[in-house]
């Protein structure tokens, strides 16, 4: 589960994360979201549910909130990079943010 | 409240912060600390009820979370700088974080 992704596996799991505004960081191999809530309550609202999401899959997002705003950098320190984890990490909170 | 604190207010409101691990931040009147819990539960457990007072003070940080570390960054937009505001949430997380 925490192994690196294949090239074939990144073609499945995170091209479409690249489709839906999660972008590639410069110089890491990790991805990036910014979330835009309607303000404070929604924005905090979102990350607890990410959060317990979080715990539950034992893999917790880098991660920061300014207002409205939510950043999002993910990547698996175990495998050095990008692993199944994040990308359902990612689509779990594309999710939660969407609902 | 949102007034930028003048210099003898500092001197009550903004030093004794600086003497308990808060910094000034670099080319910027806002002050910044990093708190690091035991895990990732205690750490976006502290976001919370920190989250639960900024809403109540309609005054918001600028943070970050990675597992166990929770950097807090204050300042009063409205002022261009300090206010009373950041001294009480400053206080405030210190005594969230300390109980």
């Amino acid at each position: 589960m925490t192994d690196k992704l294949t090239d074939a596996e990144r073609s499945d799991h995170i091209d479409p994360l690249l489709e839906n505004d999660w972008q590639m960081v410069d110089g890491r191999d990790a991805i990036h979201k910014t979330f835009i809530f309607r303000n404070f309550v929604e924005a905090f609202g979102f990350m607890t549910r990410a959060a317990m999401w979080a715990e539950k899959l034992n893999h917790h997002p880098e991660w920061s909130n300014v207002y409205k705003t939510v950043e999002v950098t993910l990547t698996t320190h175990d495998a050095d990079g990008l692993s199944a984890l994040d990308a359902k990490l990612a689509k779990r909170m594309d999710a939660l943010a969407g609902g």
